[in-house]
């Protein structure tokens, strides 16, 4: 771990009070591009995006710009090599596309006409993700100034993709397709967030997903239920009586070997989760939630960080109309995710969603599975010396505060870049909940946002002195 | 029991022969009236429907024919009065409305432009109800022809409702308003069908039905299911979980008190459900479903016939569209309607369902139950002589077949004339199954459409003879 004395935080400061102003144009400009990846009529958008962020790359400094095409959205990779040739190689990831929005939804102010307003910038991908991806290209000068260097610390790659806010659906294979090119030492996800405004935290993993549809077809047409109640199978009975079964009593899901070898949690990630200033109340109320229900024997914080689940996204079937309608449906469907932990394969987890709806849907029944393509949960061990200096860089940006350790309930697709380059993958983030990813009034706060350049700014030194130095050059 | 001579066989035959296409005129003619009760844009139709009716009426010979406002579709009010002063009175209930037919729904022609093919009368209505309304006209007259009577052998009433197809939402309360002219000794719904072609059959009794709309609310919108997925309560699988713990394992309902003081099926009962000649394959063809499953200890027939069911009709909550979205709901409703047999109170049963649902939902999801107005079963006994006299008219009608007894799984809102007027209801029908209610290419078949006038000829004698005489003149 390198050392990073009080002045070398001081000149980064300085450095990015210097150019914040530039810093923040820059973004508001890259905000105005509504990259909706979502959105046929926005694909246009999103290669704008891309086009746009390879160029300010280039203005950076780094020495590769490109735009990789995919079948989907265009990514954006930029190298910046260090002169130390054995340097260690660091891989950012990010996204430059974003969720769709329109001022109906909710939104106070135009969501692609960025608003300043007590320091804030409101915009649909503040946080989610353009702010989040753009920090590094301040940082990393931030990081130049302060160490007096012409080249970073580390071989410094970034693989900012535009299809995260539709399923990243080509993510694997384009990883895969460039597995040279983007090969690492470790992997930062610059996509995450931190607890609150007030405590500064580092992300340790993210849970996995895996999805289906299930159609349940019964009669040819619905039919009156008069005349045939009570003595057909029902199909939108079936998938109701799908998902009651999903879990027992305790909310433990029922599925043979769903809990096949997953990673339990140690007393020490217990310890850590706990020692967490959760305040369930302001938790339930950022859910907008009621109450709280969930697998007994483990906190809200535990079960939506460290355990699997299955949920129900979407039920329907039969008339949903106004009134009522005497009817056996003659379809029904239902839309299952699985967020999975540490230990969990989504193709066995498939295997035996399969074998267990497949023996649960009644003769008269005929039923059909698609999966959609998942996303494997990664996890990196708390002692990981990269995960210490991704601590470190979050602690010098937050005035030499305790950083603590979090985890993401939901998924992202760097475990693909783990599984395919074999590397550990870190998060750096600072968002907080209140951004509002996803919804209207999407916000990034200013003062976070520079915290994330500094972050990123002492990052790169304590990354060449942590990870190994002992790989071949890229 | 009045008896019917094999001459008078004959001339109600020879009467109606030299009758049938005037008659059949009339019908076409009032078929190609839309009189859709169910679509708002249909309303004069439906007005023009009972205008037409009462004055056919008028021109039949009855004395009396009225059109009565209700707050939905008018009804049709017809009186004819026998000269016997003594003469129990008869009232038929019916209804001009139909439901909804469009060519592009799958009709091979015009649904209201009636098509005559192979012994058939295609249109919307010519089985449900007009057909089996309008037979009466041409029966009564052929019942005077045959008598040398110049009124009726019974004080005849009709009640030709006009928003049976819509839930008879105002039924009720009309038939209360008019109580005292609607008084009579028993009520002859021609509103049902028999087993087949070849199976004379008469009805005995229809299920009830009380249905409601439960709403379960979540989270105040729809949440990522991967920040909070494991920890919080999901509406849809609340829904679904509701749905499940309808039935036991023997598709029992498990609602408690449902079953209490139902009327089980007698030994006799039984014996004459079972000597129809069910088939089982066909049955599930006409149903279109691929299998059977119902209450264990029952058999198809006595499953849709006799026992009370809970199905759902439809349910909804989440994302429905096309591939997958990780959210937990904000929202989820479902539609329950329960068949109900004698002995059941939609009351009770409203109460118990209520109570159920309040008791199963979880700490966080809040629930709303409507109820739609409810449709009280009815089951005239086998003993019981105005039932013999209209299986007598049946038989007299098919050339001496055996008549056997059938049950309507279905509601109607003949109950309501039972409970109201308080006199036990008849069930004369000749519509069979592939006539195609409420689907594509309606039909009735003109050879049953005239047995049905031919019943309708000789029940009035038979009724007259059977029903107590002892009642005061209506």
């Amino acid at each position: 771990m390198s050392d990073t004395p009080d002045s070398a935080v001081q000149t980064v400061r300085t450095y990015i009070e210097q150019h914040r102003a530039a810093f923040l144009d820059d973004l508001v400009e890259w905000l105005r591009i509504p990259s909706v990846s979502a959105q046929p009529d926005h694909a246009p958008d999103v290669r704008r995006s891309a086009d746009w962020l390879a160029a300010k790359l280039k203005d950076t400094g780094f020495t590769t710009a490109e735009v990789w095409e995919t079948d989907g959205g265009p990514a954006v990779f930029g190298e910046w090599r260090s002169a130390d040739a054995d340097a260690p190689t660091v891989l950012v990831y990010g996204h430059h596309d974003v969720q769709p929005a329109a001022r109906e939804d909710g939104w106070h102010t135009e969501p692609f006409e960025p608003h300043l307003a007590d320091g804030r910038i409101y915009a649909r991908g503040a946080a989610d993700d353009k702010g989040q991806v753009f920090f590094h290209t301040l940082g990393v000068r931030a990081h130049l100034a302060a160490t007096g260097r012409t080249t970073p610390a580390v071989h410094l790659k970034l693989l900012i993709e535009g299809e995260e806010e539709s399923g990243s659906e080509h993510f694997r294979e384009l990883v895969e397709a460039h597995a040279d090119r983007l090969a690492a030492d470790a992997v930062i996800v610059s996509d995450t967030g931190m607890w609150s405004e007030d405590v500064p935290t580092v992300c340790t993993g993210m849970r996995g997903v895996a999805d289906c549809e299930i159609e349940l077809h019964g009669p040819d047409q619905d039919i009156h239920s008069g005349s045939f109640g009570g003595a057909v199978p029902n199909p939108a009975t079936v998938a109701a009586r799908l998902v009651a079964a999903l879990h027992d009593e305790d909310e433990h899901v029922t599925i043979p070997g769903f809990y096949d070898d997953i990673a339990e949690l140690t007393d020490e990630e217990r310890a850590l989760v706990a020692e967490l200033p959760f305040d369930e109340a302001a938790w339930l109320r950022t859910a907008t939630s009621h109450g709280t229900l969930g697998e007994a024997g483990y906190s809200t914080l535990e079960r939506v960080w460290a355990r699997p689940t299955a949920e129900l996204n979407g039920i329907g079937g039969g008339y949903q109309g106004p009134g009522g309608k005497t009817i056996i449906p003659a379809s029904a469907m239902l839309k299952l995710s699985f967020r999975l932990v540490g230990g969990q394969d989504p193709d066995r987890i498939e295997e035996a969603v399969r074998a267990w709806v497949a023996e649960r849907v009644p003769d008269g029944i005929r039923h059909e599975i698609v999966f959609g393509a998942p996303t494997r949960p990664c996890l990196t061990p708390l002692d990981h010396p990269a995960l210490r200096s991704v601590a470190r860089a979050m602690s010098l940006a937050f005035d030499g505060q305790k950083v603590r350790y979090t985890r993401e309930g939901g998924s992202g697709p760097a475990a693909d870049l783990r599984d395919v380059l074999d590397v550990p993958v870190l998060f750096l983030g600072v968002s907080v909940p209140s951004d509002g990813w996803h919804a209207p009034n999407e916000k990034v706060e200013v003062d976070l946002l520079l915290k994330g350049v500094e972050a990123s700014a002492h990052l790169w030194g304590e990354l060449a002195g942590s990870l190994s130095t002992a790989v071949a050059p890229r």
